[in-house]
């Protein structure tokens, strides 16, 4: 059974809080559920973990070396300046889709770009928690092509 | 029954043809023949269109004006500089998904930048045909909820 | 008697349809009507083309030559990046008002900028409408000069 | 009877003897007369005031505070750097339209920006002195509506 | 007693009145009034002057030199373009705080940037009246180290 | 009682020994010390956490949420660069102001930026020890009016 | 014999009428018939195809695919922003040379890049007709090699 | 006899008190007796005007359009932003030189540009109360030729 | 006995594993025991830390604090964002070599700029883990002259 | 009979030694003999000249004033930076065609300009030793018309 | 006596030659005999010395050092990019002048800025061959100072 | 017995000389006798070239060709700006480390970027002589590998 790594960066604890205006009520727990689901019926292991904390996010990564075979990754606002993070994921080589809930080209400048898009297979953005669900299939299509 | 129209840009009738390093060997009838699948297991009805002529495309948007539930547009190279295209997508405001088959951010500099991106619900890059399944299922949720 | 061509761009069949907060509900018929009352006070004749093709415009443009006293030009978003429509105008030499409905200096960054611009006799912008209304008028007291 | 104030910025009062090659022979005196006139048959009241000092600009727009319907300026080369010329209008909350002689998009690249446009109804420029006669008539308009 | 200048740049004679979905309703008179009284428990004396014209606001540092204590200034829009005042300012050297109502890092792009700033001793922006209040006591702290 | 938490990022804790010439000899402890008098004589409760770590204060902005009143902030060299604490700062909804001992605009070009800034109601820089005394007396009169 | 298809951009047809100063008097004939000669001598068969519209240009540039064994082409304005048309270069791979009739480094600024240039074996510019002639002779040299 | 008008801009009436680091000190006065001295000895009749007001320059400059024969001016900081000024200075049409004390070059980055040199025979910089006696002599050999 | 502390940032736990085409198979263990054979026969204690975590390499700097005589870090990715790190390094005031394995000139455009060292001593890159027995080289060298 | 200097600058007395990959193995010398037979049969005299000195190719240019009726040069990487050089073509007035072997615009981006092509007649690129025999071709074409 | 040292870069032997619309007819050797003259005037020994070799004119100045009293420096094009020239300069530390003929704020934007400008007292532009005279005067008011 | 080749740029020939507070007072003789004792103990041969000549430099790297095992390069201020040394480095394919005496990042901007570093193994900066000594160690480490 293929294992996949779900992981979500800074403030993303804070779904169904934080900006819901912006992100909508539905909290990380309930996306975790629903990813839980998909991938049961995909056939998928999924292990999540969602950090505050840069470094951990990157020890993270590094544990899952050889031990995993997709990541799914949320990197909340590290996405925007986090080129260890970056590094991290190109340096594991393990396939990573990248998904943001909110469409980042209808927000600030600072935004529309991401210093890890070029080191993942793709990137989706602006479908909310249904990002997630795509990215999930994404990589499921990927490790099944 | 819900209609979507999904539109093709320049270039992209010589998918499987046209620079398979970057975009593999499968044609857009191939793309079709899966989305129509996919849409009929989804409830959907899809219609097509492919041109290299931007004011075909911006056309072809206007007569969809009320007549379309959901836009599944790969724009080709229009993505970086049809502000054409993009109010024609504003103008008529139909729930519109950007997909792209190859990762955009991996490529020359001019492609990281879509000038449609800011009018659509959101954008999916990567993942070569899957990138359109995805899209039309993040259209499908989308138009659910 | 002098021959005016008016000119709309891509979408500007949509008017009154197409983002009304922006546009208001007046369309471009109304606005052709009006114009139609205008030059006939004013001793002119208008002819009236619309086009979401880009060649389609220049081609118009092409047929004016040596056939037409003036030209009024509402570009639409062509305005931003068509330097084959600006080679057009200045390629016939025949005068050219250019008009916006918009204040484009108030929308976003790319509206501010006008490639026809530096082409044309002058530029009027932000009073809807009125724009096209203005736009005749400038003409007239142009080729009247 | 509706009060219209004009007001014209720095250098203005040399028009017709500074760059005539630019703004041709016409003096700042008989554009005002042509606006008296014309101010005349469309019912409206007209007040005219020229400085080569922006404080004294932003004074009188001061002073029009409840007192004036709306405002016909060229800024003259204070359009490109004066904020404080553009907090002013937007401060008095005065419907402004904004005028030009030259086409400035033809001229140096410092006056291809204006700073004052976003907080005007409209622009108008490449007209000479035919510019303010369509100022007034689009204040005229816009105070119709 | 130590003497403090309080300087009001272009439009700020109209607080109260100008934008006030911005500024809110307090005039100048009230932050006058209201620093009168903080600076007399504080047993500075104060002085207060507000021009539109920055001529005159250089004028009058000059006569402040050798004269007074401290500078309390809200340059409004000279701010973002006046290097004739910054320079009055580091030419009489004598300190000088630099206030603002509004948070200027929220509002258009052209406010992130002060050209008065690097020759303050700092600066105060975003708490409304209450930023001339934290202004005045800063150099009172200043001046008392 | 409000409750006011005091956060100070990277380097900070090395007050008094890193750089004096640029921030002088008070320590951080000395600066607590002032704090916790001046809010004492305000009626305000004060907490202070002191951090290098990125994710320890975004870590600690959440678990402010709904039980702090106010947050005074010095990022430290984050304000430069984490878009993650401007994220969590903005995410938890706690009228927050920023301050700075030194003035950044006299220091180094990429200390004038703050991405924190827009997210907060005001910045206060330049004024050392003192600029706390000020944020703190910013935020008591905010959340008094 | 081997088959080579000349491309004119948008404009191209008004050779001889349009901008005279820049282009000179000879007409899109006459050059056709220049490159008709030059291409019997050389054992060449030259079909030409000219087009104000974009898409017409990458239509002709599909249906050369394995058709044809050279392209020589003049993308008019093109040049400047047309991904979409680069793209069909790129994706039929068909040896291709760019010519401009002017030298574009002499003129506007946005005239000195080209997003064609990239994608095609070399440029020629600046020699007048005579850049179609040169060429012609470049592709040829190239087809021989 | 050739009549000279010496300009002075803001903050130069402050020449010898102001940032003698920078300028040393040698006072307005000291510089136009020396001025007028050089003057006599040429045979030029000299005027001199000093002002912090952009608009009384401009003023000034108006009053000797066919008054005078030459301008010798150091526009302070004026030099970096006023385009009201560089218009003035163009408009009369009077041969002009423009001078700085100190080396603009060596200073801070806003100082190297000067929106008023495009317009004026030559710029002198560097040379302190000397660059006035150069300037002097520039325009009496100017005036000669 | 000198103590030299050596510093590794993000992802150098992965050395000999990540990216072998761009670093080579060395693994950070085996650059350890280079370095400990060279400092003994240079007389130097050394001691090492290697962390994901950018507060954790910020807290040990400060531990460093008058404990160590040199510092050799290479701070991996943070290089080219961590202001915070370079605050850390100048604040304790160690004299610091960086060095890095890859030539960062060759690589990514975001890694030809380093934000730390314009706060040491000097910068080595290019030349794989030789590139750290360079740089306990210099240090050595700086601590003996 | 016409004479014509083939100048070439600096690294290309290696060409067929150096980046091969780039350039190919055609040595200078063997460019040397194609121009010549070339230059025979169209009745045209040809002098050669290469430097790694930017100062001596100039001299040669200088020397060539008068004497010499055309020029084509390829001025390697001088291309780039050399005003110098610029300088020299336009100040001779003798018409210079520019080549260059490779397509630069397919290179780094600092070869896709040139500081040399806006005193030229045009631009060859792309063709490898071709270049060099189709601007001689253009420049004798030039000189007969 | 004191020594001065005239140095003159590329192109500038051609002067009277070379672009007489922007240079005039005036050659250097005219130039050198007037600033023979004046420097005997003067009470000054004058050494000539011109090169298209930027190496050449370092060497120049390398033996001027210690030698030689002052520098008149006209650096020709190499103005706008010669670091190693302006390291020359600055390394010898003779007080240099720099001279232009042309008015450099007038011409092409790179002509604009200079590299040596911030390590010379001070820099003349604009007055042709009376540019050498004011710089060589500048030198003497500098040297007597 | 391998052979390196230390080439030194302009200007320093007057190291010991010129801005000695950046430099210190180790002359260029001085460094040529380390390097030589240090190649002698590492079994290498040493040749020196130092020349003030962009041209010179280029001439004895190509006269290195094919005899020289490695290049240890200081460039001076060409580092800056000769594209024409960075194609001569990379066209003969000889091992090349670069060297400079200062902290170039710590200097004028135009000095933190290098055009050469791109075509060589590594770059050194900021140790004063030491960094030739790391340079040739770090050639030895090379050609050892």
């Amino acid at each position: 059974m293929q294992k996949i790594l779900v992981l979500n960066g800074p403030n993303l604890n804070m779904l169904g809080i934080r900006e819901p205006g912006v992100y909508g009520s539905v909290t990380l727990k309930d996306i975790e559920s629903m990813l839980r689901s998909q991938a049961e019926s995909l056939g998928l292991a999924v292990d999540f973990f969602q950090s505050n904390h840069e470094g951990a996010l990157i020890d993270r990564i590094h544990e899952a070396y050889q031990q995993v075979d997709g990541i799914l990754i949320n990197p909340g606002a590290l996405t925007h300046y986090s080129y260890a993070l970056r590094d991290a994921i190109s340096g594991v080589a393990i396939p990573t889709v990248e998904v943001h809930m909110s469409n980042i080209h209808k927000r600030e400048e600072f935004r529309h770009v991401s210093v890890t898009a070029p080191v993942v297979i793709g990137q989706i953005a602006g479908f909310g928690a249904v990002s997630y669900e795509l990215g999930l299939l994404a990589l499921y299509r990927h490790l099944s092509a």
